[in-house]
């Protein structure tokens, strides 16, 4: 694996993270002052502007290039009956990408931004997680590395997201983990579970609870211990994306607890994300406010596969069109201020 | 003026409202149950795309053509210092607007709209309405019938919105006179009011609602003598909008106090339009929340010149490109539930 030989390695990348360029902000802040529209008037289209500002070490925002990565993992799990759909369908989804039809396809169209699916070893699905770590070191080290790898270059701006029936149980165990709480506050619908089902998605976070209860403590243990492949693929690239400069907008519930774990060992590590929208999922609220991250979107989604963060470009575009695009005051002979 | 000869010919085109289709709807949920993806987990974007397809009445709704209309007016009440801007910005805005310098320029090119502005009658403000209605019968109708003319033929989307240095004051008006309360609860910052300025606001929102105490209860007569020229002319684009098919993205606090009459005179009058955006304006939550407003975005946004409606035209975008592009689950053979 070529990023991390070790937990440590990564351990390192972790609490190394650059800090934004305040001198971007401070600029972004200056020509705002100077545009054809009351004060602050533009709302959160400002902040957005100055934080890739930030995140791109940039005075003048661009998005020429955006990247959307959905990254594609089975889990053990699912045998357990914690999903309303059975685990052939992460691959058949996957097929459905390639194929261009699914709902990531068509927002990516409307995004202008470039999908990349990353399927991780679909045929062998990691373990279960109620009897062992849900990955072994090297196992979880890879999909990281992966995940770190996939960050294009040139990217403006990352959209990252997943695919993976079982998935919402694994994320509901890591936030359980990282934050506290038990299945029956962390477990939610999912892609639609019966009432039966819920009783069993909470019993397996219990479970998975007790059994690495000795993780407790340490972030990147409990990503192996209790994610997926996809998740830790998601936390390599949210890493990543800080280290090389590049903004990241997260998608749900799944892709928020993938990424929590490098908050929780170093505070302000996901400062260069934004989170896309507030998912129907029922834990999302919980997690996304303990780690201060705000909602651009509250729709009532569930999907994953990068559909908020995706649907949410525009969003972003819209901002960084008004900041580069503007007239001035002076420019546009517009009288300031009575 | 070509559509209303009177007062009572507006009335009757208000009270004869046509419904939109049912069968469209009920063609897009029936669709929509058979897409690649949980039932329901595109949460409002798949409400959007229901809506779109009940008010254009089509079973497959399209976005080919979206038009956004800014109506520009000036109003006698800035003569009492109620606005952080002087009146001679309405001109130049529009000026701005045309030499494409404005945040509506640069946000219609994202939202691939066509933008059109219309001034109506700057160089004659209407009249201080606490003296005199803002304007006469024959004025309101004009502005009214101009707004009515205004949407273009092919439309599939239209956005509304406005420029008028002293406008959030006619709207503060306005809300007040059709939902009770006084200037301190409907005046807000505006383009951004010193205190001193607003308690000039509040009082001039007292005595215009004094001074036409007897237009209560009668909507078209409260818009006529406490609004202005670009309310009337959306309240005639709305109007329009609902009777050739078109659904409506009402923009911030002045837009939907401008269409707000239609929704008194006749329960459901707004159901073909959808709120873009919550306004930073002290008013619009309270607005929004009598009229059953949701607005699809909550960014503090307070701007005008249908800013805020066209960042919202890509969601709607992305509603109509998973409805219409989506694959099926037999089309993509993806398992359907366990």
């Amino acid at each position: 694996m070529s990023q991390f030989a070790d937990l440590n390695a990564l351990r390192t990348a972790c609490l190394t993270l650059p800090a934004g360029s305040d001198a971007a902000v401070t600029a972004v802040r200056e020509r705002q002052r100077t545009l054809t529209k009351p004060a602050g008037s533009l709302g959160r289209l400002e902040d957005m502007a100055a934080w890739l500002a930030k995140w791109q070490n940039r005075p003048m925002p661009r998005l020429d290039q955006v990247d959307i990565l959905v990254f594609a993992g089975n889990h053990g799990i699912t045998r357990l009956g914690v999903s309303a759909f059975p685990p052939s369908v992460t691959a058949q989804m996957v097929a459905n990408f390639s194929a261009g039809g699914a709902a990531i396809n068509q927002l990516a169209r409307i995004a202008d931004a470039k999908l990349s699916v990353i399927p991780l070893n679909l045929q062998t699905p990691t373990q279960d997680f109620t009897e062992a770590p849900a990955m072994p070191a090297a196992e979880f080290l890879q999909a990281v590395g992966t995940g770190y790898d996939a960050v294009p270059t040139g990217c403006d701006l990352l959209c990252l997201g997943e695919m993976g029936i079982g998935n919402t149980t694994a994320a509901a165990a890591v936030a359980a983990a990282l934050l506290g709480g038990d299945g029956t506050r962390w477990a939610g619908r999912g892609t639609g579970i019966d009432d039966a089902g819920m009783i069993r998605k909470r019993n397996v976070i219990d479970a998975a609870l007790q059994r690495h209860a000795a993780c407790r403590g340490d972030p990147l243990l409990i990503a192996m211990a209790l994610g997926g492949r996809e998740l830790a693929a998601i936390l390599g690239a949210t890493l990543a994306a800080r280290h090389l400069g590049v903004p990241v907008l997260l998608d749900g519930f799944v892709c928020t607890a993938a990424a929590a774990p490098l908050a929780k060992m170093v505070p302000g590590a996901l400062d260069h994300t934004m989170l896309a929208h507030l998912s129907a999922e029922a834990g999302h609220r919980i997690l996304a406010d303990d780690l201060g991250l705000v909602p651009l979107l509250d729709f009532g989604m569930r999907l994953g596969e990068a559909s908020a963060a995706a649907l949410a470009v525009p969003l972003l575009r819209a901002a960084v069109a008004c900041h580069t695009g503007m007239a001035t005051f002076a420019e546009a002979a517009v009288d300031d201020r009575a």
